[in-house]
């Protein structure tokens, strides 16, 4: 199952700079690791914005959720969800 | 460059179904033919809602501009343009 | 799966009674058909409101969207949707 | 009577891991107790958020409040309140 | 139990002066009928707004669905539904 | 001349136990000083939240500008304010 | 006392031009009389929007109300108002 | 040239009680001495609020900015302009 | 003086092609009079919208008022005005 | 290609003004050095506000994306992008 996930990213500003490339290299890691298992389909920057969009492969709404708490930047995002299902024009068989 | 847009369709409830139907056809063929050129790369159904997400793949704001405006339900649609660029921790390649 | 599914209907002030009476007696019976196969777990009326909150129990994405677009008030309704997964604090298994 | 109550849960970032991890143990076993007397009925998760959407049982809006006050992360919570009431196409006699 | 609620009326600017006029006539015998029963406690004009703020005394939230859905207004408004309950510092005994 | 006054309290979450209970207790004091002097005709809890919907009756906007400053808890309170004028169709003498 | 009053005029398009032309000129002899009158204090134009910014001097909600509903334009207004105080800051005598 | 200028004061909760009485005795000699210079022509009070209504008669845009610009409480202060003009029903000359 | 206007169109839906064709066509030769008198210093697209982002240099807001009223199209137009004034960091001497 | 970006600054209080002032420098000879190469068009001031619009001609919105998380004030700001394309009623050349 397909969801669309937007992240925004609210670092405290008074956060120490290696504690926070510390988080952030986790978090690379962590996204990296779920797209190469397929389960992060997509992610894109928003121009001009600490923002993605995101696509998720999931099984449920449970292996979401559990997915994105895991998520090293979690405390400190706003999250947003869209579950999406198939769309009767699309052409790609594997955009479910 | 990518845009991800996001289409909300209301058709006037006293629009005639015929015409519906025939705008609606009008607007999956030629949505069909954009993804097939590579420039609407993806498009999901928001579960629940007569909207979409849909990905876009062009030269730049102009040639993004010109094929929304040709969009036959474009009359009838909400529109939400985000520019995106690629993001530091994607694995695609071709994800810009 | 589970959805939490919100739905506002905003029947036209114009519409005849009559059609008005059919539409919503078609809504209550396929509602009806849905919470006796299960899928609708349940319906509340939000107090004051035309307005209804309901439970989902479907498959994925798309049979909830397919089940919604068949309202036969669909056209008329605001609909707001949200996946939900079970709460670590639930005691009710099949509250998923 | 029954009320949908949602609740966003924020956490200060700089509340100690323990104090956190004790205060949501205290919650969890209110919310199971409230859940076993019957008057906090459903408790679903929002995939993805920190959040839950729960039905409650109880005699008036007082008890509902003092339920409510009562919550170990009450202090850090948003939350919205809807009364609702039995709807006329429900076929569960005992969800109101 | 007691809910405040506010109604803003949106008379439709091509209904016939008779006909509103008619209308809000049933409107103010309804509402002086259920003040005259006690379950309308209170009704204020927001002073420059067609709307005003109300006080419902009432049994539950299926009485005051029912109160409201029979409004001769209700379907040219928007209404707000709040749950009330005592308040600590009230010194008036009725006012629950 | 009657106001609707809706106060929305945000104690930080810092502050000492005592000293809050001590604005609080003031706060109290106050607010039924008023209410017997009758110029805080009404004061509801609303249901869930740590907020109140108040009536006032005083002389003018300066006379209830005067008052809401004196709260012990203002500093800590989202205020919004309402001018109500008698509603033609109130059957209470006392309500103007 | 003293309001400020936000009007945002919003003439539906199919209005006749004679018809609007009739109606806004009872508009401008109404409120230059109340302004002769000292009800009306000031009345300005918000740049490039057909809303005002104004000023009424009314003994209470109650006039306000009545001097509003009589606006000939009334039907087709958004309606904005706040109570006003003398300002502690202000020099302006008459300016309450 | 007129501007309608909205302010509201968040003064922060822990700045010491001398400091922001420093602070609010220049503002009111700074506006004051606006006030008498003719550039700040009205101020108000917004009742219950921290908040207040003024009207600033300048030059410019480039006027207003530098004279907000230097308001002892602009750093607290959230801050709504909107550009006035003449309104064709006023009949005070000097309300341009 | 410079002002940013943000315009949307919304044209109705029944509006006949032949009688938009001309509004628009009315449009476009006022605008470029404006454009070539210095008037409408600047005028983009907002790619995916029928929408654009306008900088007027205009004497004062009454200049600016007028201007925009005479839109052929102001009746279908949302507007949002925005005065400005040099800022410190620009380089164009021309850019005020 | 060009973008719109709406820039708001909000300086912690609690920054030292030696500090802030060292930041604000930083920023400003940052964006004469972008305005020189041509890659900031266009900055003013919104009036009254520490806000800016600004207009950024770039090669895609990959460049606008560094070119905006280069801002020394970026970590203050709140961000709004909107792509832009030429108006078809434009009359000057390079205003894209």
């Amino acid at each position: 199952m397909l969801f669309k996930v937007e992240m925004t990213v609210n670092i405290p500003l008074d956060m120490p700079v290696e504690t926070a490339a510390e988080i952030k290299a986790k978090e690379k890691a962590y996204s990296q690791q779920l797209q190469q298992e397929g389960k992060w389909r997509h992610i894109w920057r928003i121009a001009g914005l600490y923002s993605n969009v995101s696509i998720f492969d999931v099984k449920d709404a449970e292996e979401l959720h559990n997915l994105l708490m895991a998520l090293p930047l979690y405390p400190y995002m706003d999250i947003n969800v869209d579950a999406l299902c198939r769309h009767p024009s699309s052409i790609r068989n594997d955009d479910k």
